[in-house]
């Protein structure tokens, strides 16, 4: 293999990889390699491709280059790879590949990097997904986000560890798909509505819910942020998800634990119903917290017709500060950790957001007028 | 105490505090605190002064405000209260000190932090430092920055914990200063001449040699660089040092060790004599040394008529780079350190740099064209 590529393009798809390949495999060095392939398509397209997986995700992704003459493949660790293309001081990357070294040379500078052999890089066993989901990658994208900062970061909570998607068709025959998170202590919905699949009526049964990892969700945006094609391929089938776009494919296994009744969970009854700047109320709260200690993260909400007074103290001090809201009610106060009430505020789009609720140690409900999303957020008890 | 401060300047004198105060003393919490302090001066300006010291240092710094009713003093958590007022979101602060607490309010926040009894706070013991020197900030700033990196970080080697400023006399009785640090693997200096002493006569004798400690020298630095006056006032004992502006007087302890005698390090005779580019040796360096790991990181510099060529290798792969050099000698080699000889090349302020040395495993001597500063690092053998 003799190549010459186009730097900022081979070094986006090494970025790429860098989301699922283990920087440093020490026990299955393999694993922290790339496999670089230069081949001329069917169409006779002149093309470079890279493939990387950590054997729970797999990613390909390809480039059109210039014509080459020798057509060949190598694998490379892939961190070190990355780190030369993006500090080579040209244009173009030279990329040529011997027995058991390649060569990456690019203004006056010549790296020699040892590679293992082709025979040895391994794939991840993928399947025929048999649900299909066109879709654009800034919306999938977006409900990734919307939702993502609720996952559960704590390693038991492994049926937590991950994106739900729940797809579901109403009586009219109408699909949509709720994008949920929880961590236990706080939940995030946005919906996916409109959508057309292959097989929408096989769709309610087993298939209907999948849960996607913490690590494939962080992989996937990356992907989907970078893409700027119209639409990817969402597919599925009951253990793995993949997306394709018109450059690349990702496929990643599902985690099999089933997801918790969330319908459930999101509150249905209001005693009251409060209207808020979010962004106003993130900047409080980033003020007031200051004077609590990491472990004891909370902070009060007291609301009356005049305003909202937030407040928090600890034995290092004590603050509050009052910001507008609009409300008609009686006083009453709730206890909120701080962290997780300014995430919310930090995910909405508007200026103008609702807590709905009971007054007392129910669940809360955070939504936004015209925008399919909502926020559930469990107050402490004072 | 209550008053009105001018947040931005307010929260400046702050953050020069932070660099010698201690976050969280718990053994002795007073010393995770500043003194502020309202008074009216001599000349009848409304001030507020803040004082801050860990017993090896102490900073003491003034600021001219709103004229106020009620003086007074209190002593409040330095770290917390310069978060607070850097996340104030109003132009003007208001601080109100009470028995055991202070309150602190600005824009719609305000908050309460507990205060511990004035009359404990403690007050570094100083002198009367007899050797004065003015100086302009901005050129004392640029010799410590000159020298500062190669301070010794190893705890073991207290005596090169810091810059060594050593006064000499020339034969015309012109005086000079040579800043100078080492740790023992690398050298920098840099000098101050045509300065003027309060007592310049004095000077040749056992004060000559003053060795300010590396903490010490980050903290007067961060004072110079926002010093907007045309001079500050250097003085020293044989144990103290202190740096005093309009607003502000700063005082150290010296380290006592006795510093290694560095102009014999300085090497004389030179067989070779290399011109190149130090910045482009930086971004040469920068890349080559990407195939190398962290513990052993040794580049090779072959020098010839056509050119240097920077190389390095390790299991992970080989590097090799051609820069242009002029030299007209025989081809040689010398392996450095890839980060010393970096910072080297970092510190340079023009586009020539010169090494000359003995092309064997002797030190070699890097300086700049109309600069009066020199580094000397020591080869690796190869």
């Amino acid at each position: 293999m003799r190549i010459c590529v186009e730097k900022t393009a081979f070094f986006k798809i090494l970025t790429h990889q860098q989301s699922l390949i283990n920087k440093r495999s020490t026990t299955v060095p393999v694993l922290s390699h790339v496999l670089i392939k230069a081949h001329y398509s069917d169409q006779g397209d002149p093309i470079v491709s890279v493939h990387g997986t950590d054997m729970e995700m797999s990613l390909w992704e390809k480039e059109i280059i210039k014509p080459f003459e020798s057509p060949g493949a190598s694998v490379v660790c892939a961190h070190l790879l990355c780190e030369i293309v993006r500090k080579i001081d040209d244009q173009w990357v030279t990329l040529e590949s011997f027995e058991n070294h390649i060569t990456i040379q690019g203004g006056a500078a010549e790296f020699h990097l040892p590679t293992l052999p082709v025979a040895e890089f391994p794939f991840m066993e993928t399947q025929d997904l048999p649900f299909e989901l066109l879709i654009h990658p800034g919306v999938l994208a977006d409900v990734i986000k919307d939702t993502s900062f609720c996952v559960a970061t704590e390693e038991t909570r492994y049926a937590l560890a991950g994106i739900c998607f729940h797809f579901r068709e109403d009586t009219q025959h109408q699909l949509s798909c709720n994008v949920v998170a929880t961590d236990g202590h706080r939940l995030a919905l946005s919906r996916l509505t409109d959508i057309r699949m292959n097989q929408s009526a096989a769709i309610s049964g087993t298939a209907s819910l999948l849960v996607i990892g913490r690590r494939t969700v962080q992989s996937m945006l990356r992907l989907l942020e970078s893409d700027s094609g119209e639409t990817v391929s969402f597919r599925f089938s009951a253990n793995q998800v993949s997306i394709q776009g018109e450059k690349f494919q990702f496929f990643s296994r599902l985690l099999i634990d089933r997801f918790p009744d969330y319908i459930g969970a999101i509150p249905k009854n209001h005693l009251f119903r409060v209207q808020f700047d979010p962004k106003e109320l993130m900047k409080t709260l980033d003020r007031v917290s200051m004077v609590i200690e990491e472990r004891t993260r909370s902070v009060k909400l007291a609301f009356c017709k005049t305003g909202l007074t937030v407040s928090a103290h600890s034995s290092q001090g004590s603050a509050k500060e009052v910001i507008k809201i609009s409300y008609d009610g009686e006083d009453f106060s709730l206890v909120f950790n701080a962290r997780y009430l300014s995430e919310i505020c930090q995910h909405a789009r508007g200026n103008i957001m609702t807590i709905e609720g009971t007054k007392n140690q129910n669940p809360v409900l955070f939504q936004e007028n015209n925008r399919d999303a909502l926020y559930v957020l469990m107050p402490i008890s004072a």
